[in-house]
């Protein structure tokens, strides 16, 4: 379902704008709800008022706010997010029974080509994970349901951009400002274009190492019935294990058929 | 961390109640929310006023707000969450990296035993999963990261309500309303009373179809420093090909020095 402005305003009430009180207010408690990470589990007031840029009186509301409502916890000092945050994801996870049904598909591959299997979706630079099966051999990054990567740099990122129309690719890719995460990481924006034009044009895409050095995956659309890319479907494992070259031969054939597996599930 | 009342409101600025506007315009747009699920993925703006318990204006403020915010998308008539909505409870687990170090843990431990493994935290009457490796065999019921179950008729529930004083532990089994979800369920409140006290003796709880016919689950707590259970490792299995003796003389002590591994972690 593409965001387009909606139709159904009346005349006496205006659509919110970022402005708006109400807005504003929502806007500051999922600030705070974001303040918290690996980096800071557990927050002292002054701390989540730097982090989501209110002021103390302003962060103390919306702690109280949250606690209030169960989704803070705090020790009189300290405050730390509760599991009930988790609620709040498993809505839209539940509400996309797609990646129940693609589980065992999901499965079923990585019992084939023994490598981890995810499927994630486009939002605005970066690539959200839904789903991921991983192999039972150690991976140098833990990636969750949830987790973030951009997406210039990433073989399902790459394929969902393809989705967009020039001008917005274009500035999806200038909004990422490309960094050398590795020394193969393609940065240029022209270079990066020419990227994603090939995995258009192929309906498929490899990237070697540019998001982390030893690092390849291989990506196929998950696609709707009017034919566009609304999730991706990887294949991802080491380089010094399985060569892009082995992994685009052996096992690009399966990744396709288990995307075209789920895609006809939508 | 316990939930008690924190000490920091100076006199000029009351704690938030539950029927402040504040308190209220954040908990609506929360329902919201929450109000789509598997059986309302796509809602429009009367579904969701409905199912949130608002009036049409009221939810439509908050719909906008929420696309304004990029939290839900339209076509024009209907609402849909967007995957941005993950980032709320990635917030969660990622100030939480016991578990990711519990992970390969838990994949050890389901190599050894050859049936699921998961990890839970109480909330209320129920308990949510934090962290899930299942078997590659095919499971009757589907349980990702958030799920809910309640806390009476589950293994790793009954072990975390052991956790609570007396009084606490009668409120929620009263507040849980046991039903009879299969023919083994236990209902009765005293009855429960006897089943928790006994998971508190024995800090270990296996449940046998209680919950599901046919699914047997055994828990064990993981402790921290301060000897307090914060949270359940769990193995769950079919009853037809796992017995509840054959989990208990086969698959505790390797549950229990798994979640012993895991405790020594936090």
């Amino acid at each position: 379902m593409a965001t387009t402005p909606i139709q159904i305003h009346t005349s006496d009430e205006a659509p919110p704008k970022p402005g708006d009180t109400y807005v504003q207010s929502f806007a500051r408690g999922l600030e705070v709800i974001r303040s918290f990470s690996a980096r800071a589990p557990r927050q002292t007031l002054s701390e989540v008022a730097a982090a989501s840029g209110l002021t103390r009186a302003g962060a103390r509301r919306i702690l109280l706010t949250l606690q209030t409502l169960g989704y803070v916890e705090s020790d009189g000092k300290h405050f730390a997010l509760t599991p009930r945050i988790l609620d709040l994801g498993f809505a839209y996870l539940s509400s996309m029974p797609i990646w129940n049904r693609a589980e065992p598909v999901m499965e079923a591959l990585v019992q084939e080509v023994q490598e981890s299997c995810s499927a994630a979706v486009l939002d605005a630079t970066d690539i959200i994970y839904v789903m991921r099966v991983p192999t039972h051999k150690i991976m140098s990054i833990s990636l969750g349901v949830g987790s973030r990567l951009p997406a210039y740099c990433t073989s399902m990122g790459r394929l969902l951009l393809a989705e967009l129309g020039d001008d917005e690719l274009r500035a999806r890719l200038e909004a990422s400002a490309p960094q050398p995460l590795t020394k193969h990481t393609v940065t240029d924006i022209d270079a990066l274009l020419a990227k994603v034009a090939q995995a258009r044009r192929q309906r498929w895409c490899l990237v070697n190492q540019e998001l982390e050095e030893g690092l390849v995956s291989i990506a196929a659309p998950i696609v709707n019935r009017a034919g566009r890319a609304v999730a991706a479907l990887n294949i991802s494992g080491q380089a010094n294990r399985t060569s892009a070259k082995v992994m685009q031969d052996t096992m690009l054939p399966a990744l396709l058929e288990a995307a075209r597996k789920i895609s006809r599930m939508l």
